[in-house]
């Protein structure tokens, strides 16, 4: 199990917009099964085994080019930890005890 | 107006967990006025005028350091979008209108 | 052909130094054929296919585990460019004209 | 003296190709003293003081809108180590002698 935060951005589309490309990924990322996931408003984070959300961000990646793009810049960042079971829900409730 | 995501770790502390840090750095953070954010179970977003925001990212990196780690790895990502407000919660309805 | 930068970096060793589990992944990434890379003082840069850079990036991820680590954060930023081919040397060489 | 890796990419410009901006930003770095940098086929790497590193990369945060663009996204990864002194080269010669 691992969390995993990506952005998948377009380069040199005519628009600073890039919802579209966003919600076009979510589609394919909503068509998957064993991930759990949540949308940001700067990323989405997805939880579950990490070969599967690697399989999954690698067709996420690809959704922009069908959609027109010429360049995609795309941040991973991956949080795994073998100590324990770690989960988003976890993870948040972790920090606000402390608080 | 920007919308910043920020990660503060420290580096060679003896346990995997960076919790105690992050509910730290909230503090400082909670104590700032000027700016909301909003915690994910990745990173902090905060939205405001981004020279603020970026004088309370570098009070929030002292964090770990007051706590007694000796390396602090800290990740910004700005967006910064001039042609219109954008918001957080704008950003996130932005993608749900489309999906 | 993408270029894709990695950054491995282990939680929670006891130690601010980690440049022994950058060189032991490097030690992964020097047997791997069809890949280009360089080592930057923040990240390790790769070049080739995009199927196989993530191929050998999940190796790598691997390795501080294999050497003690409990907790492993991995951040990859790939750039894929299909308009034209993107090398590492003609994005410097693309620059460096324009100075 | 820390050391800081910065990508300034402005979205929606209708190209794919940004070096243009990327040779803007480091023509204001170059004019900056205090602070030696290079860069990659991914990001710029600065090392110096860190508040001195900051203003810098605001200044550059501006070229790209200064020159047309209606949307930045700049990423910033700060690496702060204060058990010993930190160098770009150090830090490059700390994982070669490891190899």
């Amino acid at each position: 199990m691992a969390i995993v935060e990506v952005t998948i951005a377009p380069l040199g589309t005519g628009s600073p917009s890039v919802s579209r490309y966003v919600a076009e990924c979510h589609k394919v990322l909503a068509q998957e099964e064993g991930v759990a996931y949540q949308l940001t408003p700067m990323s989405t984070i997805i939880e579950g085994d990490l070969d599967r959300i690697l399989t999954v961000i690698r067709k996420m990646h690809e959704v922009p080019f069908a959609a027109g793009a010429m360049r995609v810049s795309t941040s991973i960042k991956i949080d795994d930890r073998r100590d324990k079971v770690s989960t988003m829900a976890g993870k948040l409730q972790s920090v606000k005890e402390k608080l």
